[in-house]
């Protein structure tokens, strides 16, 4: 069953009121003016809601398909999909112009990319690891390797890939073996990579691995590890294809799920080497990673948006459509839908909201690149960044581990139909499910905030934070109609301002200090998760009150209202908890030997 | 991989040290001595860990396959293991020796259902529909009905189904069509059931059905509906089975997990009408269904405890081996297993205490069962009805959603590796992800507690479940190394107090009092699972404190002591925030118009 329709309006909402489109104000995005904005949403809706959200469920249950001879097949569709995408130019939108991209902003890039993860994520994965590539060779490849790679892969005629995770190296990727012998201008590159998404496929000419590896003489640990670029074709000196290189597909993963979405070992050098370039500097290959990593972590957490507007869709879809039951006496009594059940209701509000929130607040976020980006002043651009900074990690974890639940939340919508493969509700369960381990898993995010971001700063950007949240809460005060969320908004960036300020404290410690972070790390990235999904709604309530009041009959407004009250009101007080958990300390995880648990 | 041994150690402990065994000085119980219940114990462990455990991932690669003749295949060794269970005699265990069965406590029954269903869930969900088919009966059936067929549905050597499900009847089971037409002495049944577990297999010689029909003249509604017995193959005088009966299984259902029980739509009457037998009296089939129903709800609880106990083993096993990053410095800073980061430490404890509290609780409830059964005052009989009555539903619900939440904080433990179906952690979530739905969704539990069980007795069965949070909260308070504890829990105690309070007071509103009901449902239902789960790991820190201060060395012990605290001070916090979420009311519910959402 295909259920989904771009959220164009959630989007433009955002975008153009909660964000006023500072975005477009800023140097260097002149040309995009609310109205191409407008039509560039509008573009992509279709493409998201006709080309790619049909092969959804036939792309989960076909999946990819390794062939004998070491090539992958995509589900029927998937190729034209992708020609479609790149034919239409989608794949440079947040490309600046100068790499031949149409330089549009984050925020409308990243608008782009919610729809079509919604749409297909298995599919969308393709995309996103070719920014990747795109990313860190625009950041760190000599202008020669930048000239013969960039222009393909920001065309999206090649694809890129990421090749970072080995049997022993995954957290920690100190630990990569893959070997890379210098030859000439070039290296040979061998060893096995696992989890290579879209390692291999029909869908593109060439394919770009980055890669990566260490020299021979390279020390141990993260300062021998260096980044290399190894196409699957070599390409000739006048750009066209060469012959075959020596990287190949040795097998693809039985996943959970984004069935569509190849997942592959790769295996380089069995055959003499595979022939690769060093990008950027040797023995910075991590640092030319992270840097990457920090915006492919964002687009991980709208991925996440993406599928759980799917899965709202799917269930209220569903709960509008069911009938069951009678609705209480006073609201007429009369058979009804499941969604006049108030229960029901709960889970429905409960995914919108949910959704809604973490939708803003992944916006923010990208507008906050934006502006770390291109605002004039350095000082704004590194007060920006330095949000961007804190609210990655939490953008990247909360909206996944949110997305999971969401998911989890429309299948049982659905109750019995749920559980049945058909009904596409449990696909979108599965699809999600990787989201919070891929990218650096969400415990890697926690440490990122808890244990980087805020020792680095002294908490500084999230405080800055924190007294946005409190003026937000100061204005909701001030409208008869929203204190309520007000107060509970204060309270919430009370409690997160407090919990900080512990962790913090206790990470200090020289002794206990890394245990505690690490005690700390999961509870305090949910607290702030909560309170700045929070904000952002309380954000929301404030545009949607001024254009009821203004006279606006649309509904939108007032599910929107609902929405940030559920949010605020429902939903806020159990990440407050968080609070508590923090200040419960953690004696029993230094007490708890899992070798002698059972 | 098969990671799975049955947790005979933590089944003990809340037998014989936190319930003391009570259910065994019970009158009729005078056989079941300790150590008949200790060899049972041990040898359910074999037979789950060394026969069902090894086929819990073949069961799920294979799935039971529907042939084209209508028969139903299930996976290799499903059946062999089957048989050794019947074989056994395990699946009389609980059932009173008048009737054919052991004649053991439901607490013991219970610990043994939870093994089997740790072991391999979808086999065990075999027995468990048996299990409602001999209650029904035993409770209903006429004489002549019960000679012929208890006897082998006690054995095993007959399977039993539950015929509830139509397409227009799920949660509101008044709309059931299947039709029941008097012939002589028996009714020919036609129609069409979905959602049949083990509707059709070939485990077993017989299948006897328990159907919901209408007879041509019954009235709408729940009043028109009968319950019947519908075997697969009739019957002869002699107990011979006799000719196929006129039901055939249409199709079965592609499932997300329990691969390895077929769900069957099962077709009565396409030739005639199938023969069926009259159970109980007319019209009265739903509430007859419903009696049983208790206890089905507390056996899917039970069931996902066994699958958080299995996830809990496998993350556990995996995080002590995997080797990745180093320890922080003041624990010798060397490369480390997975499981001493604090932050995956969080996880592996969470999950353990989390199943720790919730088998407790199961087992406590279990333990009212049959005081409620077998006490010698009528008093106290009705006490402990009273008391299951409550507890089931959250029994039921909140195990089930937490196992869903533990199995998938598994695949998070793993890693990459969660989400490569090989590992086998991936299984678990999806296997788990049916039990929140099936047997009443959970939402329909929450119903049940908020709107039934505490409407009818005005709290007072709860009130005297809180008494006793406070007894023990109490006894905590006067042990120094617990204090802390006791003050928790006894805040947890008063939160559920006030909530319940305030859902009483709103829900006898006689214009709102069913909307508030509903709304509040689900919060209340979580508020009281995490105090009473959490007042289970009290007593059980008692115990081990005391088995600590009386000299003993069990490692046992001390991890208790850390779930305990894990449970109290570190899970606890978030399910009191439901109090909040009750106290902001409900406003957003009534106002959110799903039909406009989109």
């Amino acid at each position: 069953m295909n259920v989904y329709a771009a959220p164009v309006r959630d989007l433009r909402f955002v975008l153009e009121e909660m964000l006023a489109h500072r975005s477009l104000s800023l140097p260097g995005f002149e040309e995009a003016t609310p109205d191409l904005v407008e039509a560039v949403l509008e573009e992509a809706a279709k493409l998201a809601g006709d080309v790619w959200a049909p092969l959804n469920g036939t792309g989960d249950r076909q999946g990819a398909k390794r062939q004998t001879d070491g090539s992958v097949t995509t589900p029927e569709g998937f190729a034209a999909a992708y020609h479609a995408y790149v034919e239409g130019g989608w794949n440079g939108i947040g490309v600046s112009e100068s790499l031949g991209g149409q330089n549009l902003p984050e925020v409308v890039a990243s608008a782009v990319q919610e729809m079509l993860h919604g749409a297909n994520m298995a599919l969308g994965l393709c995309p996103m690891l070719t920014a990747g590539a795109i990313e860190a060779l625009a950041h760190h490849g000599s202008n020669a390797l930048k000239a013969i790679y960039l222009p393909k892969l920001v065309e999206g005629t090649w694809t890129g890939t990421m090749n970072l995770t080995e049997p022993q190296a995954g957290s920690d990727l100190s630990k990569v073996r893959t070997k890379a012998v210098p030859e000439g201008e070039h290296y040979r590159i061998s060893g096995q990579k696992i989890y290579i998404t879209w390692g291999e496929h029909d869908a593109a000419e060439n394919i770009i691995h980055l890669v990566l590896a260490r020299k021979p003489d390279a020390p141990e640990g993260n300062k021998g590890i260096s980044l290399f670029l190894v196409p699957k074709f070599l390409v000739n000196d006048d750009g066209s294809l060469g012959e075959r290189n020596d990287v190949t597909c040795a097998s693809i993963e039985h996943k959970l799920g984004i069935h569509g979405s190849p997942t592959c070992t790769l295996s380089f050098g069995e055959n003499g080497g595979a022939v690769g370039y060093l990008v950027g500097e040797e023995g910075r290959g991590l640092n030319h990673m992270f840097t990457m990593m920090n915006e492919a972590r964002h687009k991980v957490g709208i991925q996440g948006i993406g599928v759980a507007e799917r899965a709202c869709q799917h269930a209220l879809a569903y709960a509008n459509d069911r009938t069951q039951g009678r609705s209480p006496k006073q609201r007429g009594g009369s058979e009804c839908t499941i969604s006049d059940h108030f229960d029901v209701r709960r889970m429905l509000l409960s995914m919108r909201a949910r959704t809604d929130a973490l939708r803003a607040l992944a916006l923010y976020c990208a507008g906050q690149l934006d502006i770390a980006r291109h605002a004039e002043s350095e000082a704004e651009r590194q007060a920006a960044q330095a949000c961007a900074d804190v609210l990655i990690p939490i953008v990247k974890s909360f909206s996944t581990d949110q997305a999971v639940d969401i998911a989890s939340m429309g299948v049982q919508v659905h109750g019995g139909m749920g559980y049945v493969e058909e009904t596409g509700a449990a696909q979108l369960l599965r699809d999600a499910r990787i989201a919070p381990i891929y990218e650096g898993t969400n415990g890697i995010q926690a440490l990122d905030l808890a244990g980087r971001k805020l020792q680095r700063d002294g908490g500084a950007a999230l405080s800055a934070l924190i007294d946005d949240v409190h003026k937000t809460a100061e204005t909701l005060r001030g409208e008869a109609s929203l204190a309520s969320m007000g107060s509970a908004l204060a309270a919430g960036a009370d409690d997160l301002r407090v919990a900080m300020a512990l962790v913090l404290e206790q990470g200090r410690d020289p002794e206990h200090g890394p245990d505690a972070v690490q005690a700390y790390a999961t509870p305090l990235l949910n607290l702030a998760g909560h309170v700045l999904c929070a904000w952002q709604m309380g954000i929301a309530a404030l545009h949607a009150q001024q254009a009821v009041k203004g006279g606006s009959d649309e509904p939108f407004y007032r599910t929107k209202l609902c929405s940030a009250e559920f949010a605020i009101h429902q939903w806020l007080p159990v990440g407050r908890a968080h609070r508590a958990v923090i200040e419960a300390g953690w004696h029993c995880f230094s007490q708890f030997d899992s070798h002698l648990a059972h």
